[in-house]
Order: structure tokens, then sequence, then C-alpha cells
């Protein structure tokens, strides 16, 4: 089907749905539709008869990706995209553009692995490793699902906005070790979104015995553990790589169900440049959204 | 209850109780018992009213750990014990004594990580890493449980062992890296029984997507992985310590009702020195059992 992107966010598009092709039933004309980070997969492997097809190992990406004949993927960065239904999902009516289009990749990287904790019969005791893009929004995520909710941090800095902006129960100082030491085998997970070499240590010790460690940030290089840290506890290391379309559209009614409002900043086509930098230097929060049917643009 | 031991492996007993508390319904005078890692813990915490008491950070080893008040525990080196009920188990009428032993430590290890892929209404494909005592119980359970099991080890020496005596479907080098490279995604999980230090990386290669590395051997020192291979496929590092004893319960059920012979070599008493000595130069397979009821000893 082809689209016209109103709002995109590199790899993430929401966009109106202006052609349809036969097979099509889910959509129709006019419907506001987002696409993530993937838009192909092989559809014969493992992953996509499980629906994972994030896992695929033929995954096509949205942005910076290349097509089966040998195109490169451009993400939103045009005036139509055309897609397989089949990466597509259906923005509810209730959710603004620009409040969809973080989740399609940060909100389902987030929200994939966190769902195996929602509703449980107890109060679960979330851990959040740091606060950016991901983070935040894991943070969100946790407290809809009514978990008692920590942000660790390197830092006291974003203390204030963890607590009263973002709703998180506990912030904790993973530098202040008394702090820590306090807190030892108190979650039941933690959403690790450092994409940086981190010692594991001290973050295992705050699991509860069944604990899970998920990473969702790749770090450059290899990460250390003590095997009796895992073993004496029975703790899991794992991994989850942004989400299936399926939990995308997921997350997507979750966030208009709740009724939640992520940390974004929207800008126009001709500050993407200036985006850009203020990325690289970490200046943002959380996220730069473009608003590209606001936008004067030559088509 | 007291009870006298028959067989021992250190800190794995099985016995004849003699003597029962005024509280003792499960068992009767003259019941053969056993007596697996562990004879106590604190009874109050997260793990011990989840009926995992091994992970009870007051748990008490049954050898060369320590009673409340003090007093050192030494196994089933002595002419009678003393452990409270829920610290015992009943050996089933058909099990030998000397194949019951070595489940109390050995096979529960293997089995409590395993029974999570029990039941499975696919052929679970298994990867068991190391053949030693740990090792040839978990090919020996794996094969039980229905699973295509392939051993890894890191030379051909085992190969007959494994595929032979064992019953194992498959045996990989690990340094034959073509052997490695075919098998790249074909299992779902690997039972990781060697206590060094050894590269994670091409183990979790050999997983599939969603895959799990279950480590029961403790390595003097940390271990490196690289984030990417956990993310980008799903897939888990976990750990785990012996088995609980209502899993020791389940393990000896499963031995016997499946009918499975371990590989043990029963010495007496006198021995005990030797076996030691044999036991540092890796010459057992898979352990020694002590045959105290069949020994001269002054009591």
């Amino acid at each position: 089907m082809r689209f016209t992107p109103l709002i995109i966010l590199w790899s993430q598009v929401v966009g109106e749905a202006v052609e349809l092709g036969s097979e099509v039933k889910k959509f129709r004309v006019g419907d506001i539709i987002g696409v993530g980070c993937i838009v192909g997969s092989c559809g014969e492997c493992f992953s996509c008869k499980s629906n994972i097809e994030q896992y695929c190992n033929n995954r096509i990406l949205t942005y910076n990706g290349t097509y089966k004949d040998g195109r490169p993927t451009q993400g939103g960065f045009s005036s139509a995209m055309v897609v397989h239904q089949k990466f597509v999902v259906g923005i509810p009516e209730k959710l603004a553009p620009e409040q969809a289009a973080p989740l399609l990749c940060a909100g389902v990287t987030a929200y994939s692995p966190l769902k195996q904790f929602n509703r449980s019969d107890k109060v679960v005791k979330a851990g959040i490793l740091g606060l950016g893009g991901v983070g935040h929004l894991g943070v969100l995520i946790a407290k809809a699902m009514g978990h008692h909710v920590t942000v660790i941090s390197s830092s006291d800095k974003k203390r204030v906005e963890a607590l009263e902006h973002l709703g998180a129960d506990a912030f904790l100082v993973s530098s202040n070790s008394a702090e820590m030491e306090q807190a030892v085998n108190s979650l039941d997970y933690i959403l690790d979104t450092v994409p940086a070499v981190h010692p594991l240590h001290s973050y295992l010790s705050l699991l509860n015995v069944d604990g899970k460690l998920i990473l969702v940030g790749v770090a450059p290089n290899p990460l250390h553990f003590d095997s009796v840290d895992l073993i004496l506890g029975k703790k899991t290391i794992s991994g989850s790589f942004i989400g299936s379309i399926e939990e995308t559209q997921e997350i997507l009614e979750f966030w208009a169900e709740k009724g939640l409002t992520s940390m974004i900043e929207v800008v126009k086509m001709d500050y993407a440049n200036k985006a850009f930098e203020r990325m690289e230097r970490n200046d943002v929060r959380y996220r730069f959204v473009l608003d590209v049917a606001g936008s004067n643009m030559e088509s």
C-alpha cells in the first residue's frame, strides 16, 4: 500500500494511506497508519512463521536498509512510501500522530520485553536503567502496567524528572554504593537501556531470585558478569530487539487506552540538521519528531 | 528424623530411617530416604516461601556447611544423621540406593533447569556442554524427556561414549569451526556444565531465536559476551543452582519411572582417599559412590 508520510522519526513514519493494493482489507484510503523499524522479512524462517519477524536474518530496515532488489531504504524522507500491509500498523483514532511515532521503535522496544510482566497478580518491582528515549517510555509503560518503578541512573541529574514528570516510584544513583546496597535483591526485572559497556555485577545484585536483566541497548564491546551471580540467584540476562508488528499494534492501543503522553520535541523539516547536531550532544528529551505535513517543502 | 547412611557421595546421602520425630508423617522407620546438598534454610524468605529453598541466603549445606549453632556439617561421614523432614526425600522402591545418590545433587542440578522443557509439544533441540558428572546425567534426562540431544565437547575423546553409551543424537567438537558453523541457530537450549572461563559467543551462536544458555558450573573468573548476540536473537543466559527439595523428589521418581541408569563407580569407604586423588585428576566416569553399609568400619 502507498501512503504519504505526515510525521517521521527517521525510521518511524506515521502517514495517511493514499492507495491500497487489491489484497489490502484491513486499511482504507485516508486511514492514519504507521510503519516502524522494518519494512520486510523473508516470510519463511522460524522467526517469520512465529510472528517475531524482527529476528528474521533477512529483515529489511526501514531506514538505511536494502530492499531485495538492492535499492536503499530511506525511511520516511520522501513524499510517498510503498509498504506491504504486513508491516503497517493502524494508528488509534485518539492517538496524535506525533505521540504515535516514537512508539513505533523506542516504545515497542520497551513494551516487547515488558509485556511478559503485564497482568501479574502481585506488584512487580521494576528497574529502568538509563533514562533516554527508550528508558523514559519504559518508565511510562511499566507504571501503566501497575509496576513499582525504580529509575537507576549514573547521576542525580534526572531525579526530579523521573519522580515528578514521569511518575517513577524511586530513583537510585548507581554510583552511590550505600543506596545500591540498600536496594539489593529488591527488583523483579531491570530494563537495561545503556548502549555502552557497563559492569553488570551491581545491577544483577539488585535483582531478586529469578530476576531478569533485559538488555535492549547494544554495547560496542563485550560485557562481563560473574557466573555465580546468575547461578546462586537463578537470575537471567537476556536481550530483546525492537518488537514484532503485532506488538507494535499492541503498544499503540495500550498507549491510547491508558492515555499516556511521551516527552517529545516536534520540529519542522528545516530543523532536521540542527536536530541531528543536538542529538549528537545528547541534547533532547527524549525524541525529536519531524513534522513533515506541517513543513513547507518542495514536493 | 534420624537415619543411618547407607550410600554417600560426600554431600548426598542415602540411608535408612531409624527414628522419627513426633511430627513426621510422610516417612516410617525402615524407609530408604535421601538427603541432598542442603539440610536447612531460614524458612522465612522469598525463596523458602516459594519452595526454592536452595536459593535461601541462609541455606545450610549438607557438607562443609555450618548449623545455626555454629557446628560444622559433615555430610554422610557419620554413623547416623539427624535431619528435618523438610530436607528429606523418599527413595522410590525400584531405585537402587547407589543409583539414587548421584541424583540428589548432580541429577537435580540438571533436572531443575531442564524441566521447563519437559512435555513440549515439539521436539526440543538440546545441547549439553561438557560431559562430566552433571553433563552425563543431563544427556540421560534430556533424552528421557524426548529431546534431540547434541553433546558439545572440547575434543573428540568422548564421542563414542556420548553417542553409544548415553544415547545422544549428535556430537559436536567445539574446536571444530566447520562443525560449529553448520550447527548455528540449531538449539533451543544449552545446559552449560563447564566450571571454567570459556568464551560464550560460539555457544550463543548455536542457539536458535529465543534460545537459552543455562549455566550450572561456577567459573572462577568473569565470563564475557557480546550484547548483540543476546539482543538480535532474543537469547538468554541464565543460572541454576542444584534444585529444590520438591524437584529432588521429582527427579528420583522420573528416574525410576523411565528406568534410567547413570554411570557410577561404587567403592568401599577405605577407597575414599584414593577416590579423592582420582577425582582430582578427573579420572572417574562419572561419580564415585561410597558404599558405607557394605564397608567394614568401626562404628
